[in-house]
C-alpha cells in the first residue's frame, strides 16, 4: 500500500460540507461526482498528496444513507492506494481479511476499488483502490 | 494543511491490533508509545508517507475507552500535518470552527497538537500537528 489515497467522510447535505470544509482547507473542492450505481455524491478536495471525499447519499437506501442514520455524520472509510488491486485482493484474503469485493468494481475519481468488511479489521472499512491507466 | 499525518484508530487490544495492521499493510508497526496524560498507549504505522496511529486506552475514563463504549472500534480522529499550529487555530476559530485547544498540548510522536470539535466539523474529530523542532 503506497499512501492513504483518501478518506471518505459521510454528509448529510453536500453543498453544506462544501463550504464547511473550503473554511477547514482554506480551499475549495476541485470537483464533483455521482455515482449512480453507489447512490452516491461525491467531492473532492485536496490536501498535499491525500484527498478528502465527501459523501452525500442520493437515494434513501444507499450505503451512505444507512451509514448515517446509524452514527450520524462523520468518518465513512479509508483508502489506501495500491498498485495491483487483484493481487492486494488475493493476499489479504489469504492473510484472513474478509473482502467484500473479489472482483473490483469502478469507483469514483477513475479507480478499480474493492472493500474489506470492518469485521475483520478493528471496525475500520477500508478501501482498496488502484487508478485505471488511460 | 500540508497533509494526512495520521489517522487514529481505537481499538480494544493493542497487541491483536498489531498483529491485524501488520499483515494488512505487510509490515510491523515502528513504534510504540504511551501518553499518560491522555490514558491513552499507540503504536505507529506507515504507509507511504502517512501514518496510522493505533490507539488503546490505559485507564477505563480515558477519551479512547469512553470512545469504544459509546460507538465501539473504529476511525477516532484525522491528524493534519501544520506548519503553525498556533496561527491556524486563529485562523479557524476566525473561521468560526470550535477548537478543544486554544493552547496546543503534547501529544504523542514529538508533536504539538490541538482538536477541533467534532459539533463544528460534520462529526470528524479533527486533529491539527505541528512536529517540535529539536
Amino acid at each position: 500500500m503506497n499512501k492513504i489515497e483518501h478518506i471518505g467522510i459521510a454528509v448529510k447535505n453536500l453543498d453544506d460540507a462544501n463550504t464547511l470544509f473550503s473554511k477547514l482547507f482554506a480551499k475549495p473542492h476541485y470537483k464533483i461526482e455521482t455515482v449512480e450505481t453507489e447512490g452516491v455524491k461525491t467531492s473532492f478536495f485536496k490536501v498535499g498528496k491525500n484527498k478528502i471525499e465527501l459523501l452525500e447519499a442520493t437515494k434513501p437506501n444507499s450505503p451512505i444513507a444507512k451509514f448515517i442514520e446509524k452514527k450520524g455524520e462523520g468518518i465513512h472509510h479509508i483508502a489506501f492506494d495500491v498498485d495491483n488491486i487483484e493481487a492486494e485482493i488475493k493476499r489479504l484474503k489469504k492473510e484472513g481479511f474478509t473482502v467484500l469485493n473479489d472482483v473490483p468494481k469502478l469507483g469514483a475519481d477513475n479507480k478499480k476499488v474493492a472493500f474489506l468488511h470492518p469485521k475483520s479489521t478493528s471496525g475500520v472499512l477500508i478501501e482498496l483502490c488502484e487508478t485505471i491507466k488511460d
